[in-house]
């Protein structure tokens, strides 16, 4: 693509759930159509976007005729098979590229990658077989966390050991599936970047903000996360040669864990993330709208932080406090559309607002 | 309806313009579906909604199958048909009411309604023929526009006359259309309320916005308004006082003329009013989301501006504009999808942030 993408334009979108619902409606305030693909029926997505393709990733005849009714190809999760993306780039151009799939759909890659451009990341080891387990934990001496190298999220694939564990059981419980070994990282909290990098090569990152896990999912972020000002600099500067690096364009989430020797990259995510929702409401352009511009090659919007916020995620059974939620004068409520509430399900957000403590506009 | 909409319920919206979009975007971030009602192809709503029947005002059956598949009704405009309504209401609720409607579709019957009310107006008379339009003339004394009683909007089927202008000529220009004369208004400049009331009888106004036209088509609405505080309080209870009276569920535009003497209710609209655009970056809970929160029984957002902001319409060619404003760190962009750029057509509109003189949240 040599020219920004017009109005009326159509943004194909790989997977149709909350976050390809988000980056329908962001296209559409800029005056773009969106194709939805996506395996599931009944997806968040459908409810807002003008087309929808509902067929598999191995349907080669329905992702060629979806790439070819759209100008633009982008994606709200990493884990796009490849032979799928093989067909499509045949078609239409891919947003953000490859390279940053190849990568974030690894973590055994991505950790390579990311110590390749002189980042921290945990400590790590492939694992391959019993022997390999029981070499890592020994010499890493510490509690440690086995996970698949791919298909993992929200806590997924995911087993804590310790350097006593049975390394037999351990990867015999990995059924074949390719592994590593992370170290524990003493950190006193977790912070997220949002950036996004334009077709331009220009760079914006939104203020960093501070995220609560429970149980592997996001629970909270909150602006503005506990940093130093040089902190906050590392964390918008190492953002940034990522996304350098990848030739990047889109917006990216970058998870980082604050340590006293400095800030750890936990893991990278090709795409607009749970911790950026809270720009909705705290930036003249959000997450969603600023990823449509950069794909589209629009100039980026400004990202500057005008308010404080706490972004709730409202998983499952927090539905039942929705009533008291909506009569709160400073919440914003993003529901999700999901017709049924299950455990652990991210049903929807909150963004409660609270004026900021110095202004940055 | 005597309980809230669940999440998951599907709003019917009659018209299917950027009015019925930005409505439909709305219902979604509350988890609702949208169904719109539109006998335009290509609407702009449409690209965002889940469903859509593309049918005549007159097709009973469409109607019928509409009503069938939503769980309350709205309207994006206020001349709708009446016995389409007839159709409509068999089947479901329509919010805002049909009073609001029967009211606000004859500007001598909206005249007579705010002066029982004890609200100003200009002065005014029913013009049934060409005596009667010379009386009027006369009694005025000064210039004055006739309008006809039906149908008008952005400034459609409106002329000035002066008191000597040929009474036949203006008569038989109107065609037969019912209409009225309205005396001129000596105001120094015009705001409007965006009020809202909920099924419970809460009511919420948002800050009035200062407007200005061109050619009778809004350009731009500006907040604070120049108002006292006085002022202020007075177009709020007057709203009130409207909305109160009609026992109305929904948001209403209220366009008022200031002058020396008070305030002068120019027009209502039983509808989310484009002088209300600005709320969507000025506050958590904008119009789009009160109304529906209003036709769906939910508790009424907080409205409370957090920001100053300068609402601009994009109209046919300002789209030449779009490359400079997408740029600029303060605007927030609202374009309707709409294929085809013509001379006065409304293609989107930015909300431009500064900083609130005085923090209100």
């Amino acid at each position: 693509m040599h020219k920004p993408l017009s109005t009326g334009a159509t943004i194909g979108i790989l997977g149709g759930g909350q976050l390809g619902r988000m980056l329908s409606v962001a296209a559409a305030r800029l005056g773009f159509r969106s194709h939805i693909f996506e395996p599931g029926v009944a997806c968040p997505a459908s409810h807002v976007a003008d087309q929808l393709t509902t067929a598999s990733y191995t349907d080669t005849d329905a992702l060629q005729r979806f790439a070819e009714t759209v100008d633009v190809i982008t994606y709200e999760f990493e884990n796009i098979p490849t032979s799928a993306l093989d067909v499509l780039e045949q078609v239409a151009t891919i947003r953000p590229g490859r390279e940053a799939l190849r990568i974030s759909q690894d973590r055994l890659t991505e950790k390579d990658f990311l110590n390749s451009l002189g980042l921290k990341t945990a400590p790590y080891a492939a694992i391959d077989d019993a022997p390999a387990l029981g070499a890592a934990l020994n010499a890493f001496g510490t509690a440690a966390i086995l996970k698949t190298r791919r298909f993992g999220y929200d806590g997924k694939g995911q087993v804590r050991l310790q350097p006593d564990s049975d390394p037999q059981a351990a990867v015999a419980d990995l059924a074949g599936q390719a592994a590593l070994l992370e170290g524990f990282v003493d950190f006193s909290h977790e912070v997220s970047v949002i950036g996004a990098r334009g077709a331009d090569g220009a760079v914006c990152c939104f203020d960093p903000g501070e995220n609560v896990h429970s149980n592997g999912i996001l629970r909270t972020t909150t602006l503005p996360a506990r940093l130093s000002a040089a902190q906050r600099m590392d964390a918008v500067l190492l953002t940034a040669n990522i996304l350098n690096a990848l030739d990047y364009v889109g917006v990216m989430g970058v998870e980082l864990f604050v340590t006293s020797e400095g800030l750890i990259v936990n893991e990278i995510a090709p795409r607009v993330h749970n911790s950026g929702h809270w720009t909705q409401n705290g930036c003249v352009v959000d997450q969603f709208e600023q990823h449509i511009r950069a794909i589209a090659d629009w100039p980026l919007g400004d990202g500057t932080r005008h308010c404080d916020v706490v972004m709730e995620n409202l998983i499952g059974d927090d539905m039942g406090r929705i009533g008291t939620i909506v009569k709160d004068p400073t919440s914003a409520v993003h529901l999700y559309g999901k017709a049924e509430i299950k455990p652990g399900r991210k049903m929807g957000h909150v963004n409660r607002i609270v004026p900021a403590q110095t202004r940055k506009v």
